[in-house]
C-alpha cells in the first residue's frame, strides 16, 4: 500500500511540510494492516496480469512473488513490514496502471468475503445450537406474551425457534450481499479504467471473485457493498438483541424461567448476592454500536458526489467493528443457549386460566356463536372471575350460564394447558406436531446452508 | 380493521373511559386507511378458508364477499366506511382465529408487494432513460474528478452508466427483499398459530404469496421485512443524492456542463436572475429523510423483547413516507435526465494537459521505466510547467530531456485527449468500445428484469 | 408566502412548465400553512419597518396591517387564504427587500418558541404530578433494580423521583436552547443582508426576540436551532421511554407492581382477558421516531454547503412532527403517572433477605473488617443460602460464624427493610428524609421555572 | 476499578468459569485505562472522606493517598498498574461503600470535564484565526452563493465569519452542558445512596464539582450528560463539514478561489499531476463518525429501563472517539484556515453583472415601483440580455427602457459591486461597516469566553 512506503508517491511535485496533526489524522495504517494477508494475494495476482501484459518480467514477476510471500511471512512474526525493502527494484512496477483507489477496495472485497464466511459459520452453529435444544425441550410449555403480557399458552420450543427463523433469514441475506461484495474491482485504475492489456479475466480467477465490476467509476467511488454490509449486522444484532432481551426478563427473580451459566454471568462489586445477565446485556447493547456504525457511514456516503473522495477511509474502521461485534455476539449467544438452564416447574406454574379466556370464546365459536360476540362473552367471563376475585377456571357452571347459556360442563374440557396448545396444529403453531415441523423445516435448511 | 368499528372489540371487560388525547395518540386509522384494498383481500380470502373450514356456511361466505365488494366500491368513491353496517351480521365471524396481529401484517406485506413492483417499474425507467441517454451521447468528453478534482478525460456517458450501475445493484436488492416480503402470515393469530382448520395454503394461493411463515411468533412479532424496505430506500436515494450532487456542481455557473429544463428549475423570490436546481436540491434531501425513517424504526424495533408490542404501530407510516419519497424521486430523477441540456463545448474546453500527467508517467512506463519512477518524473513535469506558470503541453522537448532523456519528440502523441480515453479499454474502462459494452451488458440486464 | 401567491414570483424569466409531480414534490403549503399565523406576526412587523424606511406610505401600511388582520380571521375560520387578494395593490410592497429565506426561518423560529413555551408547561406539569406522588407515597418501599436484576431495597418516591430529575435536566436543556431560537434573522435577504434602512431593532422589539442574528449567511443558511430542538426531543422522549419501560415491567403480571387505569389501556381483538398497557408502549415508542427525524435531518444538514439549500425544506416537518409527538406524550404520561394504582403489598412482599447482603457486609465493614473481605464473606453466606435452600435470613448464627467469627447475634438487625433504606441518609440516598430533601429541592426548582 | 484487580470482587459465590471469548467482550480494561488520572483522583478524595467517616484511620488515608501517587508515577513511566500491590492491605477499604456504578460515572464526569476545557481552548483558537483572517482580508469581494448558484456579490470575510458565528453557538453549548457533566455523582453506590456518613459536600470540593447529583438511581443509570456531549460534537462538526464543503468547492479547478497549504494536500498514487484537498476531506467526513456515534449510544439508551445496565458499557468509547476526532478537526481546520490561500483576482472575476439584478430591481423600488413588479422587470431585462447573449450590464438605456420607462442612463450606477455591497450596511450584512461590526462583535465575545 502506497502509503507507508519510505517516501511519498507523490514526492515529485509537493514542497512544502505536512502537518503533524493531519499526518496522524490522515493516516490509514492501523486499519490497511488488518487487510495485509487481502493486499498481498491481490498484489500477488496484480503481478501476474502485469507479466501477462509484458509490463514486468518473468523474472521480475518471480523476484516480486518471491518477495511478497517473504513479506508475508515476516509480518506474520514480527508485525507490519515494509515491502519495498523486500522485493526489492522490481516493485516499482507494481503499482503499474494500478491506483490505492482500486487496490484498497480489493483488498476490502477480499477481507470482507473471507469475513463473511466465519460469520456464516457462526450463524449456522448457532442456529443448530437453537434447533437441537428445540428439540430436545418440545414438552416444556411456558406463557407467550404479547404487549409483555401473558397472552397464551406456548411451547418453549415454540420461543426458541421463533428467533431461530428470524437469524436463517439474517443467514439468507448475508449469502445475497455476498455476491455484491465478491465482484472484482482490480483494473479499475484510480476512475478511467486501465489503458494496459491487464486481464482482468486472469484477476478475477486468481483471486475467485464471481464476477467484474461493470464500470471503473463505480468500481472506485462507491461503497454500497459496506453499508449494505453494515446494515446487516445491525439487523442481525436486532434480532439477537431481541432474544437477550427476552432472556433477561426470563432472568429476573419475577420469572425465574432460566438461569444463565456461571461462565455467562458477573456479579456485583457492591453487591455480593448479585449475580447479573452481563453476557445477555451486551448482547443487547451491540446492536445500537453497529446501527451507529452505519448510520455514521451513511452520513458520510451521503454527503459526497460520486468517485473518489478521501471521506471514504471510514469505511473500514466501520466494516471491522461490525464484523468483530457480530462475530463476538454470535459466539457469546451460542455459549449462552448451550448452558442455559430452564426452570420448568416455574415455567408451566407461570400459566393461569385466564390465558385461556381465548380458547374460552372459542368453545363457544365450535358452538355456532360468532366470534365477535364469543369474544364480548368471554370477556365478560374474565370479569366476573376478576370481580370475584377467583380464577377463570373456578367459575361455576352457573356463573357461566348466566353469561351465556351455551356453556354446558363441558367447559371443564378448556382449562387443560396441553389441550390448549395441540389445537394450534397448522403450520407455524405451538402444537406438537407443528413445532416439531419447523425443527425439521430449520434442519433441511441448515443442511443445505452448511458451507 | 377492529379498531375502526363501531364499538370496540374488546367492550366486554373495560369499565374506565379512555383520555381524548391518549384515544388519538394511539389512532391508527389514518394509515390503516392506506392499506384498505390490501385488507379486503385479505378479508375476502380469509373468509374463503372460514368457510372451508365450516366455521362460516357458505351463505355466510357469499354474503361476506359480496358486503366486501360494496365496501371497495364504496370507500373509492366516498372514503373509508365502516364494513359491519354493509355486510351485516355475518361480519361478526370474520375475525374468527384471526387475530390483529396477523391480519395487519398480512396487509401490510400485500401492500408493500405491490409497492415494490411499482418502484421497480421506476427504476427499471430511470435505468433505461439513463442507458439510452449514454447510447447516444457516447462521444463527449469530460473531465473525470476525484477528491472533486480534475483527475482524467473520460467520457460523459462513463459518468452516466456509472449511476446507471449503481442503480441496477438497488434493483436486485429489491428483488431479493421482495422474497422476504412475499410470504405469508395470515393464520398465525396473536402469536400462538390458529386452532381452527385454516387452510393456510389456501390463503396463500388465493393471495398470491410465494410462501408460509414458518413460526406464528416469528409472523406476528418480526419486522425485518420492513425495516430492510427502509434501508433499501435509504440506500437507493443515497445512491440518486450522489448523482444529484454531481449534476448540482456541474450546473454551477463555474463548471456550466449542463444545463436543466425549466420544468425542474425554480426562480428565487428576491433575485430575478437566479435559476435554481431546485429538483436536484429535492432528490439530494430525500435520502435523509428515509434514513431517518430507518434510524427511527431500527431504534423502535431494537429495544422491543419478542412478539408484538404496541410501539410496532410505527412501522407504517415510515413504509408510506419511504416508498412515497422513493417513487416521486425516481420520477423526477427520470424527468431531469431526460430533459437536462449538456454543453460540449465548455465540458471539453475544461479538459487540461495537466489531467494526462498520469499518460505522460505511461509513456515513460511504455519506454521501461518502472512506474514509480515515472510518476515521479511526470510529476517534476508538472512541477516545471507550473513553475514556468505554462501548460504541461507547452514544455519543450528540451524541457522535459532535462527530466529525462527518454522523452522524445513523439510525446507529442500523448497530448490528444480522444487518444487518452481510448487506451482505457479494459472492462470497465472508458474506452468508446468499453463503454458500449456497457450499455449492451444494461441492455441486456434491463430486459432480463422487465417485468 | 412567496410561493402561495396566485402567480410565480420569479415568473418574468421562465418559459418552460413544470413537472407536475416536481409541482407537488416542491410543495411546501402543506407545513407552511401551520406556521401561518407566525408569518402574519412576522409580515406585520415588517411593514412597520418598510414604513419606517419610507418604502411604504402610512396609508399602504395601514391597509396591509387591516388586510393582515382579515387574512387571519378568515383563515381561522376558512382555512389557508391567499393574501393578495385582501390586501390589494400595496402587497406588492411587502416583499421589498425580504426573501422567502430570511422570512421563512423567522416563521419558524416565532412558531418554535412558542411550542417551546407549551412543552415547557407540559413538562412542568407532569414533574409536578410526579413530585406530589412521590411525597404522598414516601413509605412504600420496594425492590431496586440493577441489570433488572433486585439490588436494594428503595423507596418507590425514589424511583419516581429519579425520573423526575432527568426531566428537570430536559426542562433545563429546553430553556436554554429556547435563547438560541429567539433570535431574529428579518432583515437578512436572502443572504447578503438587507440594503434598506430596515431598522432591525425595531423589527426586534415588534417580535420579542431576545437578540438579533449576527451575520445574514448563517442567519439564512444554517439550522442548528431546529437539529439542537430535534435531538432535545429524542432525549426527552429517551427519559420517557425509560420511565415507560419500567412501568411496563412493573405492570406484567410477574411483576403486578402497578396497576395502569382503564384510561390509558386497551384490550386485544382475540384475546379476552388481555389488558395491554399500549399508553406506555406509545410514549415508549416515540423516542425512535424522533430520533429519526433527528438522525434525518442532521444527515441532510450534513451534506450541505453553507447558506440557503432547498434540501432545507426538510427542516418543517421534523420539527412539527417532533413537537406534535413530545406534546401527546409529555400529556399522556402526566395522565398515566397521575392514575395509576400501585400494589404495596406487593411490592413489599418482593424483597426478600438476599436483597439485604450488601448489608450484611456492611455489618462486618462496621466491626472492622475492610470491606473486601466483607464483600466475599458476605458472598459465602449468599451462597450457603443458596445450597441449603433456605433464604438468607434464615442461615443461622452457627452457620454465619463458620463463615466469620465477628458475626453475633445481633446480625438479626440486619433483616429489617425499613432500617435498611434509612441506613442510606446522604443526599441523593433513598432514606425518608433523603428521599423528602429530594421533593422539597424539585418543588423549589418547580417554582423557581414556572413560566 | 475493581474489575483490573487480581481477583474477582465477586469471587465468594461464583464456581463456574468464564467464557474467554465472554471475558473478552466484558472487559473494560482498554478504555478505563484512559480515565485512570480521573480515577486517581476520585479515589483520593473518597479515602479522605472515607476517613473523615472513620472507615479507615488517618494513618491507613496516608498509605493509601501515597500509594495511589506512587501508581500514578509508574503508569505514567510504564503503563497501567495494578493498584493494591503498591497500596498493601488498606486497598481493600477504598471500597467501602462505593460501586463500580458511582465510581466510574464519577470517572467520565472528571475526564469529560478536562476535555471540554481542552476543545473550548480548540474552538477558541479556531475562531480566533477565523476573525482574525476575516479581519485581514475585509476588503476582497467574491461571489455569494445559494442554492450553489451564483447569488449576490459579498465580503470573503462575510464567508469567513458565517462559520465563525456559528462556531461561537457551539462553544456556548458546550458551556452550557458543562454544568450538567461537573456533577458529582460519587456517593450514589450502586443505587440506593451510601450508608456511611460520606460527606458529600467534601467530595464535591475535593473535586471541584459544581454541584452533587440530586438523586442516587439517576445518578449511576442515566447517561444524558454523555449522549448531549456526543451530539453536541455531532453538531459542531456539521458546522465545520460545511465549511469543509465550502473550501473544497472553492478549491476545484473550476472556482479556483483558494489554495491550500501543502502541509494540507496531499498527492495521488496514480496521478501526478493531482493536489487534493485532504485535508478538508477529513475533516468533512467526521461529522457522520461522530454522529454514528451519537445514533449508536442513543440506541443503546433508548432500550435500556432504568438504572444501570451493562449495556452502558457502550459510552466510554463513543465518548473518547467524538473527542479525539473533534479534538483533531478544531486542529487542523485551524491549521488550514491559517495557511490557506486565496486568489483575489480569480475571485473578483467571478462576479458577474446578472448578480445584481436583484439590486436591478431594487433601482426600481426607489423609484416607487412596488417590490413584486420590479422583480418581474428586472427578471424581464436579465431575460433580454440572455436572449441577447450579453451580459446583464451590456443592455443600453433604450433596451431597458423598453422594458419600463424608469429606467435612465443613471442605471449604469448599478453596476459597480463595491457599491452593491455597501447597500448592505444593515447590521449582519456584507457592507464593510456591518462586517468590521461582526469583527468587533466577535473579539468582545472571545475576550468574554477565554478561559
Amino acid at each position: 500500500m502506497a502509503s507507508t512506503e519510505g517516501s511519498k508517491l507523490w514526492g515529485g511535485r509537493f514542497v512544502g511540510d505536512t502537518d503533524p496533526i493531519m499526518e496522524k489524522f490522515n493516516a490509514s495504517i492501523a486499519y490497511d494492516q488488518r487487510m495485509w494477508d487481502a493486499d498481498i494475494r491481490g498484489s500477488k495476482a496484480y503481478v501476474k496480469a502485469l507479466e501477462r501484459a509484458k509490463l514486468v518480467s518473468t523474472d521480475e514477476m518471480e523476484q516480486i512473488l518471491h518477495g511478497m510471500d517473504q513479506v508475508k511471512s515476516q509480518q506474520t512474526s514480527c508485525g507490519y513490514m515494509f515491502s519495498q525493502e523486500l522485493i526489492g527494484a522490481p516493485a516499482g512496477k507494481l503499482h503499474t496502471g494500478r491506483s490505492r483507489n482500486d487496490q484498497v477496495v480489493t483488498d476490502m472485497r477480499l477481507w470482507l468475503r473471507s469475513a463473511i464466511s466465519t460469520l456464516t459459520d457462526n450463524a449456522l452453529q448457532l442456529i443448530t445450537t437453537m434447533v437441537e435444544r428445540a428439540a430436545a425441550e418440545i414438552e416444556v410449555l411456558f406463557p407467550g406474551y404479547t404487549h409483555m403480557q401473558r397472552a397464551q399458552p406456548i411451547r418453549w420450543s415454540h420461543w426458541i425457534l421463533s428467533h431461530a427463523v428470524a437469524l436463517s433469514r439474517d443467514v439468507e441475506r448475508l449469502q445475497e450481499l455476498k455476491k455484491r461484495v465478491n465482484v472484482l474491482p482490480l483494473g479499475s485504475g484510480a476512475i478511467a479504467g486501465t489503458p494496459f492489456d491487464i486481464d482482468r479475466e486472469l484477476l478475477q480467477r486468481e483471486l475467485g471473485f464471481d464476477s467484474i465490476s461493470v464500470n471503473s467509476m463505480d468500481a472506485t467511488g462507491q461503497r454500497d457493498f459496506v453499508a449494505e454490509f453494515l446494515f446487516w449486522a445491525s439487523l442481525c444484532l436486532t434480532h439477537l438483541s431481541k432474544m437477550a432481551e427476552d432472556l433477561i426478563l426470563y432472568s429476573t427473580k419475577e420469572f425465574s424461567f432460566i438461569k444463565l451459566s456461571d461462565a455467562y454471568s458477573t456479579g456485583s462489586s457492591l453487591m455480593p448476592q448479585k449475580k447479573n445477565a452481563d453476557s445477555l446485556e451486551l448482547i443487547r447493547s451491540k446492536a445500537g454500536r453497529a446501527f451507529g456504525r452505519c448510520a455514521g457511514f451513511m452520513m458520510t456516503l451521503k454527503s459526497l458526489p460520486s468517485t473518489y473522495n478521501k471521506d471514504l477511509q471510514e469505511d473500514k474502521e466501520a466494516m471491522f467493528d461490525c464484523y468483530d461485534n457480530v462475530q463476538a455476539v454470535l459466539q457469546v449467544t451460542t455459549g449462552v443457549m448451550s448452558t442455559l438452564k430452564i426452570n420448568q416447574t416455574v415455567m408451566e406454574a407461570a400459566l393461569s386460566p385466564d390465558m385461556l379466556a381465548t380458547d374460552l370464546a372459542y368453545y363457544l365459536v365450535r358452538k355456532g356463536v360468532p366470534f365477535r360476540e364469543a369474544h364480548g362473552l368471554s370477556g365478560k367471563a374474565v370479569f366476573t372471575a376478576e370481580s370475584k376475585n377467583i380464577a377463570l377456571n373456578q367459575l361455576t357452571v352457573e356463573d357461566l350460564t348466566g353469561i351465556s347459556p351455551l356453556f354446558g360442563s363441558d367447559v371443564s374440557s378448556v382449562w387443560d394447558y396441553r389441550s390448549s396448545v395441540e389445537q394450534y396444529s397448522a403450520p407455524g403453531g405451538t402444537a406438537k406436531s407443528s413445532v416439531a415441523a419447523q425443527v425439521e423445516h430449520l434442519r433441511n435448511w441448515l443442511k443445505k446452508h452448511a458451507q
